[in-house]
């Protein structure tokens, strides 16, 4: 069957009288689980006198598939089954006893949305212990399922903790890292390591044109080469070259 | 009352029996409230014909507060209280009753931690509309806690993706930050636009040099300027020069 893993559903039906009654309008839970591979189980009970459920085989899902006339995929009409008893709109209609207080009659009806094929299911009554053991299991497996999705939050939250720390640790990083290697100016980054290595290319340029340049004057004017004016314009030459702007 | 605030209290207890019983061992639940500022609720069940319960006036916590001889403020008992009922050692001890298969006598047992003071709460059983009422109550409210917590389960984890996506987009930020205005080169970054720059000046250094050269060598040795030696050397110079790595 192709509600082998259905989790179990927990939900509170609207419910709706048909007839007069006197009996209190109670809140209902419904419950709905998987006890074999055979059989889908529907319990509907508000606590007091009224606990109504049905067990359904394959053979009456088939049916209620025929009478709603669904067609395509068995799977696909086990989707449409389990929607609309999760819809927000599944109804629990309760028909009055004409010579009790009580409920002769109980139904789901059930719809994914508006305009899309209506489930009815019939429902019997539970009495004493079987109505009891209904209750009972209804209101245990949802305390599991609070257990279980509590922890899931308190994972969740935790995850998101950790997200957050992660985010602004590699925030710092990135930072970190631009601020190492480069430095902002004007928005931009001026890479300190490269800028280094490239002002020193400038500067033994400069020494080597000075040296090769003092060569060659010695080479063609002999003895002039330290004569003040030539000395004073290698000076302003070599006091304007580019000075790194993160030296500055 | 400082329990004014209590968000409600579910649990399973450890059920322990005192004196032989034929009873079946049941799963119970118990559920801890605050119905007004001057009660706190506690209601265990095993929705079955075990329903028992307790209305505790500040008068009666006045009177556990002195049976266990807490020190401290009131504010520091609640605590501890609420703390036990809170307690995974919570047990609900059951008194079989000798002359039926039914229970005779029922209480819970907190204690916060081992060694810590133990908090004894003698229940009263529950019948009929009563006992259905606590059964009506602790499940409603128990659904209720269930889909608030189902709600901001799925807020955390649209959080989580949220944060997820963010951490993508800012790692993504970054990168094309540092490759837009930097080339990482052997884990290093090369900022391209201050590389450009000091490569044009560079460049500009070498002509200068160049047409320096010329005029000097124009000077000094009339004619001997271009000779193909010369040429060499300097084209060679001019080859060797530094290409940024980024332009390989």
């Amino acid at each position: 069957m192709v509600f082998e893993n259905l989790e179990p559903i927990f939900g509170e039906p609207k419910v709706e009288w048909v007839g007069h009654s006197s009996c209190p309008l109670r809140p209902f839970l419904f419950h709905v689980y998987v006890p074999d591979s055979f059989h889908l189980v529907i319990h509907v009970t508000d606590f007091h006198s009224d606990t109504w459920g049905v067990h359904l085989s394959i053979s009456m899902l088939e049916d209620i598939r025929d009478i709603i006339g669904l067609g395509g995929s068995w799977s696909e009409f086990a989707d449409y089954f389990i929607d609309s008893l999760k819809s927000e709109n599944l109804k629990l209609v309760l028909e009055a006893n004409s010579n009790s207080d009580g409920v002769s009659n109980a139904k789901l009806i059930a719809q994914k949305s508006k305009g899309m094929p209506v489930i009815t299911i019939p429902l019997i009554k539970l009495l004493d212990s079987t109505a009891n053991e209904a209750m009972s299991n209804l209101s245990l497996r949802l305390f599991k399922e609070y257990q279980s999705i509590k922890c899931s939050l308190v994972e969740e939250q935790e995850q998101s903790i950790r997200l957050t720390n992660l985010r602004a640790a590699e925030k710092y990083t990135w930072i970190f890292f631009c601020r190492y290697h480069c430095q902002l100016i004007d928005g931009y980054p001026i890479c300190q390591e490269r800028n280094e290595i490239m002002q020193k290319q400038l500067e033994q340029r400069q020494k080597f044109q000075k040296i090769s340049d003092s060569e060659k004057a010695g080479v063609s004017t002999n003895g002039q080469q330290n004569s003040p004016d030539k000395q004073a314009a290698r000076d302003t030459k070599v006091k304007n070259r580019v000075v790194p702007t993160h030296r500055r």
